[in-house]
């Protein structure tokens, strides 16, 4: 049976068959409640794919969180950037004296009956853009104890420390583990 | 026939009663989408509604647009008011030049077929927090041309010209002309 990873993204599902060979994206118009919970919204998105889609299938869900806004926006990062884009964000952070922020990747799994979460997160800093991405924060959010953005990283480098790449593992540990 | 405003905010229900005496609340638990348009948010939670409900009934939702901010939180000022509170707003705002924000309430009624929008808008600025109030952002709101935040004014004086009275008085024009 065919894994599926619901996404438009195809920079998502290219880093995610690094890990996951096997994996074929699916688009599925899934209602996205507001929260700052990232397993709150995948939980209403993964209910609303059960009814439409049989099978196993996961969505991953990135989120922002800055330090001077007290973990702010979180899974609401798309609004922020959308509204602000990277350079209003880091014009933003770089007023506050603390420019400390974590990136977290929440994965949710569903077999159809269970919900898995898998999370990996990342601690940074917030700097003024570098670089250029297709991920949309990745030119102003620099990893600790690097000296790059994730924008200025090569693919390889990136993805050997990424948030993504961290839940994207847990998730393949849990699948060779039960499966 | 009633209509029904979908609130769980009491405060809400009286300031409209004085517009539209004879409406009673009625509490949904509707989905609330991620967007930044309060109008796209509205229809959804109308549609859910209609599928609970039959009869008449109205929403109203509040945005907020922080012109240094080039609009956001818009409809999302919930989230932001959870994370940092009015205190951290007026904080992040008072960091840049321009303080000018506008508030808007927008009201959807259905009744039952045709979804209908009313509008009200106010424009003020981001202010220290003064008075207190029901209504989370009142203390750092004050609308132009007066002195005052909208909680430091007594609730006949902010009803007089608040946005959401705007938008209930062209709630109430409709109903007179098409019911």
């Amino acid at each position: 049976m065919t894994l599926h990873f619901i996404t438009g993204n195809k920079h998502k599902l290219e880093e995610a068959q690094m890990i996951l060979p096997h994996i074929e994206s699916i688009e599925l118009d899934l209602p996205e409640i507001q929260s700052l919970d990232p397993q709150e919204i995948i939980a209403e998105k993964l209910k609303a794919a059960t009814k439409e889609h049989k099978g196993e299938f996961f969505i991953e869900d990135v989120s922002l969180y800055i330090e001077c806004m007290n973990g702010f926006p979180g899974p609401l990062i798309k609004w922020l950037l959308e509204a602000i884009k990277k350079e209003g964000i880091a014009n933003l952070v770089l007023k506050y004296e603390n420019h400390n922020a974590t990136v977290k990747a929440v994965i949710g799994y569903s077999n159809g009956n269970d919900i898995h979460f898998f999370t990996g997160e990342i601690q940074g800093k917030i700097v003024a853009p570098r670089g250029n991405s297709n991920f949309g924060f990745d030119p102003i959010f620099q990893p600790n104890d690097h000296n790059q953005t994730f924008a200025e990283m090569e693919i390889s480098e990136k993805n050997a420390i990424s948030h993504r790449n961290i839940a994207l593992k847990k998730l393949k540990d849990f699948l060779e583990k039960h499966l």
